[in-house]
């Protein structure tokens, strides 16, 4: 098959935009070849499973998927009873962006809370954390938290921790989707072992696939309470794969020397390039810190019609011409330099 | 990442045991680098429409999605209303292999008929077809068949196209499992075109994973009816990926000078190879035609217990000492021939 | 409001097309008056609660419904985890009769089984309850039966403890749908404490509809484990009455001096009669035992038309002539053999 | 069955605490003896349906069933395809008092969106009403409205008119729960045929139970298009009485003589006469407009307190000790003079 696209082209539009780094395309290679046995019987996701537990605890199950949208809601599922409630940020994930899927596949309410900055305290959770024990309320049974969030923030250990006690001491559990963990686990110059187990987080979910992956993301269940119900429920959700191994093997490349981290090292590294050389445009205003590898910003709308012919970014917010730029691990500091010296240009000649 | 496999293992358990064709694995080098727009908005799967509106006609869409359950799940909603059941064999992949999935996902009752060689007929699915129009019955809606089916037998073009004028007379859809389409298309000597198109199959899933592919199932909607509904569909099963453009590239690949009919071509011939070899075996009695890349037959239990020391495959009906052994697109006929002499072997010093 | 109907006019057609005791009537007006707190916190539902557990035993726990289909589903839903599959006779009213309600609501998985006389036993269950913690199969978790069957047939004790026993030994739980289960105790000549509690029946409908009610169904969880459960699922299910008290009230006349059983004696005696009277109509051959109050017969096609010209009754099997006659709480001695000498009228005559 | 309870118990908690009108529970009797076929091919709902096209018009279509959540539910389904989302106000029914209904029976997405006084107007379902044809948001296809809201106000005629003119400029439909339609007609001194026909409604409940009936709503489609749906949508969620000639009668009796109307303008009158003995009272201040049979007040803790050991009633916003006065049909003249005789005292005792 011939190449289609031309590799020069880049954008600021997702990290999900970007390819695969060479070593996970590698790790393929290496899983190739023979037989091995399907539906996560290989010794590839047995090598996954010990290195998951060394990760993050000897209570902890690793159970691989195929996309971030089927993780939360399998995860959020085994969590939940069928009159169960989830409570999340306004800005959520699984609010904005899965479509209908929590309630078409799970069945399950979604209380959403606006928050400034799309992290969720006690007190906010505390808004829709009611109503136990009563009929006809959906029972509030698990708080949501990304990490980072949607809007390009981290919560701190002892925010996550907070939050974890707060659901604890409610009977709820506390479900982390870190589509973009290794992203936080770098802003906030922690591990997994301090940020997850250690603060009380129930259940999680790793994501790979906007850090490098060709696509893979991994349940990770951290007290062992799910082990009769999710293999069960990763099949029904047909979020179970045959060749699984190549699932696995590209976890193991990311893990391998700590990838994963440099990666999201970087691309926070690029984001925060960007965001520094913007700092002195008076035209544009950053409306979120900067904790990982997006940049939030308000651009005069001449301004932003003009860049986006030039390049690919999402606006988030047009009532307020709020856009959003990602960056990537493979996203260049020349990259930025390109983009930055653009809007600089566009403003000077607007 | 080392490689923790031995490649020279091989099994007869089941073709999703076997790897990625070298050239499937190449393509995804050829598509990496750069950046694509994400959820099927790059030029691979664009150029993956392309290719399949000319194999299948200018009508046919495609829907690129993570494995067969998805799939199936997927098509079958997008053509039952809420009230809707599918008739299919009893020994239907949807019926035996796929959970309570389509109950619990899609709401769908299955009427499942038994059937001697995993085929549907006219005359069998009208056992089934009935109480239209009858509120206190789920209505039967869609006809699903396996092609092959899950007992290696494949569907010739007039049983096909029989089955297709038979649900449209009675207002139902065809529905075609293709997961182990290619191996069919090169048993029947025959072109999509002839076997899908003419013959009036509504909806089908491509399987790519059991012939070569890392992962990938295509859903090919024949008339465009669910151009509306199939993104959406996709959406909310958690079946749309991020990075297609790695799925559809994958699929060029395979189409690209043939190749899913040279590897479909290959293990039907394995397939042909041990059940010409077994036909002298007095011992062993096969159960069903050879008709694709599975090869079932009767095996006395002491003897099935040895060969189970030494190859991976599977008891399909332990009642009646039945066994399934499948060969792959990687499957050598040296292997093949390993496989008879041990069974000689066991056979003579049982 | 004037009568619409002439109430000279009766029928053969189902149980559910009779009307309400006068005494059920009667109950209504009594519950009435004055406000009682809703959603079954008012004092006829409190004393239901009491009747309940005084029929069944202690643990037992009542929760009142609309509908048969409700509480079927609602209770089979309670004993199911996600991922669950229920073993049921082909003609089971689940399987039959409620559309696809338990696959939509429920996400249930039904494993049908066929059955000479509508009756499963031990054997016929072992066929489908197999693949205990495999995966891909939807797990067999509860064993569904009706008393009386849909063809008219009663279980006896022992059979009921002998399926009891099968599903716990097997980790699953017996539910028992007794729309008709005032009919079968009347035949079995025994109680429920010892048809019910001391078999070890998990769950039950004790249905009222078909038996007097104006409407009502009780769903009777026998352990208490469901308990949490419960209130819940009938909530989100919709079955969730407001003015429960007229629920209750009827179920609580119907108690008094054991009118349930009177009116189930007497239609199961008028079924009786009738079959008795057939018995020596060689043209006619009843195709069940006559258990309950269904008559099931083959009647020539020619003298089954006449017949649909002066009685309503419904056709139960086309392909081989068989129709379902079933008697009512008002079916009355003179109706029965008005319509036998009809039926001896019509083969004279023919 | 002897009488349970004291009918001089009233209560201002909730028009479904009170109990039949007399001349519904006559129309049982009516309705009563003889046969009539089940599930709705009886005589009553057949007069039943050309009632309600003598009040909707031609093309309306009547669904008797059993309560206002089921009613809601299988409507909105009728409207929405698998991925859609209903637009509501956040008090609303649906919202807040179904438990996950509307998510686990329909897996539709609610939008909820703020509002002062349970009302929606165009201006505010703006703010949800995006995203269409946008894969990864649900799609918005119905606006739900109650009349009267939860907050015991009304939409005038204009204003639903507005509403339905604006989902259908944006290809959405306006359903309206009618749980108090009766209450709102007589709030706006108009009939059916102007506040819903011409304005252009899609889709209604109109709800009996809280207005004297014993038990029953009825799903009305406006425009025939759900015909072929509803039956089986209906039967699906468990909501198809098989008696239903008894709920027909209560609605035709309920019809008759404007009985319905009746009985709402007294209960609205009773609400009205406790808000205005409540007007001069500096301690208690109303937070809604009493535009129907509900009054909402702030009232001091320590009076409320006293008040709930008098008389039963709930609180409705506690953070704001903000409580609920409901009236019913049956309220007396006097049980409001002595309600507000006691807030009197109590305060002046306080």
């Amino acid at each position: 098959m011939n190449r289609l696209h031309d590799p020069k082209i880049y954008s600021f539009a997702s990290d999900n935009y970007s390819g695969i780094h060479p070593k996970i395309l590698a790790a393929l290679n290496t899983a190739n070849e023979g037989h091995q046995s399907a539906y996560g019987a290989d010794v590839y996701t047995a090598a996954l499973q010990d290195k998951i537990k060394q990760l993050f605890g000897e209570q902890a199950q690793a159970y691989p998927v195929f996309n971030g949208t089927g993780a939360n809601i399998i995860a959020l599922q085994s969590l939940l009873p069928r009159w169960g409630a989830v409570i999340c940020a306004e800005s959520a994930h699984i609010n904005c962006d899965e479509g209908n899927a929590p309630e078409y596949l799970g069945g399950m309410k979604l209380f959403s809370i606006p928050t400034a900055d799309g992290k969720l305290t006690p007190e906010l959770v505390a808004k829709q954390a009611w109503g136990f024990g009563f009929e006809h309320r959906a029972q509030p049974a698990v708080v949501y938290i990304s990490q980072t969030t949607e809007l390009g923030t981290c919560y701190t250990v002892p925010e996550i921790k907070a939050l974890a006690d707060y659901c604890h001491q409610h009977h709820m559990k506390l479900y982390l989707d870190g589509a973009r963990l290794s992203n936080a686990l770098v802003t906030q110059n922690t591990d997994v072992k301090t940020m997850i187990t250690a603060t009380g987080v129930d259940m999680l979910n790793l994501g790979g696939t906007k850090n490098g992956l060709l696509q893979g993301e991994c349940i990770i269940a951290m007290h062992g309470e799910q082990q009769e119900a999710m293999p069960y429920l990763r099949k029904i959700n047909a979020q179970l794969g045959s060749k699984m191994r190549y699932l696995s093997a590209q976890f193991l490349a990311w893990f391998e020397d700590d990838l994963w981290l440099q990666l999201a090292q970087h691309s926070n590294a690029m984001a925060m390039r960007l965001a520094n050389a913007l700092a002195d445009i008076k035209e544009i205003s950053l409306t979120q810190k900067t904790e990982a590898n997006a940049v939030f910003a308000i651009v005069p709308k001449a301004i932003c019609e003009r860049l986006h012919e030039q390049f690919h970014f999402y606006d988030w917010n047009e009532q307020i011409q709020e856009v959003r730029w990602m960056t990537s691990f493979d996203t260049t500091a020349e990259q930025i330099d390109t983009f930055v010296a653009a809007i600089r240009q566009t403003i000077a000649t607007s």
